[in-house]
């Protein structure tokens, strides 16, 4: 069984330099002093380079697929080994030095977003962009496949998924949704101004730590929660992983549910079958799955009545002069309100897929061709109008919000609308295994992680998203209880 | 040219795992979540290892020697290359896998240190404490000196240095020391009580970052403070440089002068000349010679009442009802008062270096043999009651209240008290050259820290640690300025 000592043997050095890339990330996006970047960014693409050169040894291709070709290896190992071997397929064309070009690109380019939306000026981003488009279209193109490049990005963060497939998938959207926000946007507002007071920083934080993360059962022995710009989880094994929020004075909800977002995705890599630690198949299936998980946690559970039964008392109590008067039924009224915005991350859960939307019109424009660098922000302003009918009013609200682009993560944004359309239906099912809201009322938040663990994340990436589809609710992934999901809700809300 | 080539490319590559490791240990320590230590540190180790086989690699020597004989090669180069190659030397006999196997069991002992220490039971650490000492002792022996292995390790921290001078150095502290101890001890006590009070933790932060943290100098471009069980600095180049400090409710002094003391290390790393960024040459030529940077920004400058001038104002509008009635003379005696006590960090600049003196008696027991590891606790018991007077309660008060046994530090302590006496020497001359009080009145805090960059800083380990003192004093380092300043200094503080 030599070539099982050789498997172990590469992956554990392999695992050892993506737990410093983890770590080192999460350093550079928290803490890590900013002057530093110019010395610590080449260092940390050679890291890069060398975790590439380990999983491109040319040696190990053999080892993999002999692996995978021996019936007396179990089952696990050789679906682990064949996932490798598909991965490795993809970027072993790669030139060692052009893959850590592009981590050092990547890693300038995230600077100059940052600096661009402190100054609100696109033009500072511009040429980043443009040169990550680029790099990422040259990486893919190493590849034997003869498909768009966009379509090979999409299949990326979502197997199986493709420019038709998501073409459906918003039309289908767009068709009921379009029609339900123009309804919305018509009926009698729903007063929610009261979330906008101000509500000190330091409060916030106080209670997201005393009250919040502990009923959501994010524990210090597994988890870590630091603040940043742009919220995000990372990880590097299930018994460490890091959420960051942000908080805002003038916004109670913000932090809240940015926070329950991420800790759902932390939720899904430790939940993980331990035995996938360090390796390939030890991560959420897909980017979709994953949005399935910190959406349905986010959406489903938090901004239910039940969630805030237990947990509106305490946050009360901690903004008395601010919240005293305010019913709990009002306040879940005005966490669920809807109402045409500008920034993705603060968008309800109505508007939101039109957010995801955009992006995805616009990502395929890049990609075709048919939307010119020049023309990106004002093509991004024009959707914004045309279907949320809102004015941009600068680059920061507008085309610099989002973090995605300035590590060429160009495919990724389509998964958070398919995530949200997966939890409806692992919802729909849930509802009918558990009792849902005594759950959360009683303080037994797990209770519905525990079902999603029990369903959906304890696999890890050990089956596909549509396999676990179809475990979890005995039918293929339907878009249809996301719309009705939200059609109900919304109907309900504004009283239409 | 080709040797400088595959020089600066062996450096590079070596400078990368160092910064992963630095970064990985720093995160560690303040933010990783405990249970995933298990994943991570064996991953750690690894990549200790693949350093070390960079470092070690025998193809390097005859490289380093041409770059160190060639004429043609700058002065700063060779020295450099010279340094690579003395450091070398002392590690190139050692297996890999011992040195992996060292790192692994290192990062175990710290955290049966820090159980131990929670749990203030020396019988969970003594195994690992044994353990770090043998293998410590086992890495030293595949050197080819015939030293004693202590007198080695104390050379390793502070070159030059050996028993024998230590001996001789604590023998003219003890002379004079013991006896001014003695009659501060008989001396009408100060009352300092009121730096005991109740001082909320957040009030103590608040101040700290928006008060001291700038007038220290401590920028967070390059800097970033974090809290830990146990202050330390740490860096990976110039631009980024992180101390931590812990805060005591009841104690307001203790995290004050533990963030001037980090600092101070930190200002040490960040004021080197950057080009030896990324190499050897770029950190603090010695322990003892950092600890002086430290030691002079916590006492020389922070306990004055210049220093006080400047810091006590917004110190007591932070804490009205805590302060308000004390007079800033009062504060800057209590800030001095003089006390034989338990916990070294907390220690007075005068009982300090006894509590040094009784470390140094230990490790050098235990190293020769003479004091068996299950009689090491009473031995500590027993040193703080005939130096000091004190009667230790417990293992956390006393043998576990320090990290340095725990990743085999033995040697280090003793360049505490070193640096204390490097310190007073440098203190003499800067008086001479430049207005301390002046500066430090005036919020010039760091005039004095340009001070100690001309003179000591900028040079890192380029030159020695004695070539250092007579460049900056103008003779060779004399412990009698440290007894002086303190003699003056106590006898005026206690009317002796």
């Amino acid at each position: 069984m030599d070539k099982l000592k050789r498997y172990e043997d590469w992956k554990f050095r392999m695992s050892a330099y993506d737990m410093a890339l983890s770590i080192i990330n999460i350093d550079k996006m928290t803490v890590a002093p900013a002057a530093g970047a110019s010395y610590r960014d080449p260092r940390t693409a050679y890291l890069a380079g060398e975790s590439f050169a380990i999983m491109t040894d040319p040696d190990m291709i053999p080892v993999l697929d002999a692996i995978v070709d021996d019936p007396e290896v179990d089952e696990d190992t050789r679906k682990e080994a064949a996932t490798y071997a598909r991965e490795i397929r993809k970027i072993q064309a790669v030139p060692k030095e052009e893959y850590v070009a592009f981590e050092e690109a990547t890693n300038a380019s995230y600077d100059a977003w940052l600096e661009a939306k402190n100054a609100s000026d696109y033009s500072i981003f511009e040429p980043h962009l443009r040169e990550m488009v680029e790099r990422r279209r040259k990486l893919i193109e190493y590849r034997e496949s003869t498909l768009p490049v966009y379509d090979q990005l999409l299949d990326d963060y979502e197997p199986g998924t493709s420019i038709e497939f998501y073409d459906q998938f918003f039309e289908v959207l767009k068709e009921r949704l379009v029609p339900l926000i123009h309804r919305v946007v018509q009926a009698e507002p729903i007063e929610d101004s009261f979330l906008y007071q101000s509500f000190p920083v330091n409060e916030q934080k106080a209670w997201t730590t005393e009250v919040l993360l502990p009923y959501l059962g994010f524990a210090p022995s597994w988890g870590y929660q630091n603040e940043t710009e742009h919220p995000f989880t990372s990880w590097t094994c299930e018994n460490d992983c890091r959420t960051t929020t942000k908080y805002l004075e003038d916004n109670v909800i913000s932090s809240i549910f940015s926070t329950i977002h991420e800790v759902g995705h932390a939720w899904y890599e430790h939940n993980i079958d331990p035995r996938y630690d360090g390796a390939i198949l030890s991560t959420g299936v897909s980017s979709g799955m994953h949005e399935s998980q910190s959406r349905f946690c986010e959406n489903y559970l938090g901004r239910s009545l039940p969630f805030w039964q237990a947990n509106y008392p305490s946050l009360q109590a901690c903004f008395p002069s601010q919240l005293a008067g305010i019913p709990i039924e009002q306040f879940v009224q005005a966490v669920n309100s809807s109402r045409p915005s500008l920034i993705r991350t603060e968008a309800d859960e109505l508007t939101y897929p039109l957010h995801i939307l955009i992006r995805y019109e616009l990502e395929k424009g890049l990609f075709d061709g048919s939307i010119p660098f020049e023309q990106l922000e004002s093509a991004w302003n024009e959707l914004y109008e045309r279907y949320l009918g809102v004015i941009v009013p600068n680059s920061r609200s507008g085309i610099l919000q989002d973090v995605h682009w300035s590590d060429a993560s160009f495919g990724y944004f389509p998964t958070y609308a398919l995530g949200s359309a997966f939890a409806a239906q692992f919802y729909h099912q849930m509802r009918s295994d558990l009792d849902v809201d005594v759950a959360l009322q009683e303080g037994r938040y797990t209770d519905c992680i525990d079902w999603l663990k029990t369903h959906v994340q304890q696999y890890g990436a050990r089956y596909q998203a549509d396999e676990i589809m179809k475990m979890a609710t005995g039918e293929p992934f339907r878009p249809e209880y996301y719309l009705d999901y939200l059609e109900e809700k919304y109907s309900s809300l504004y009283h239409l």
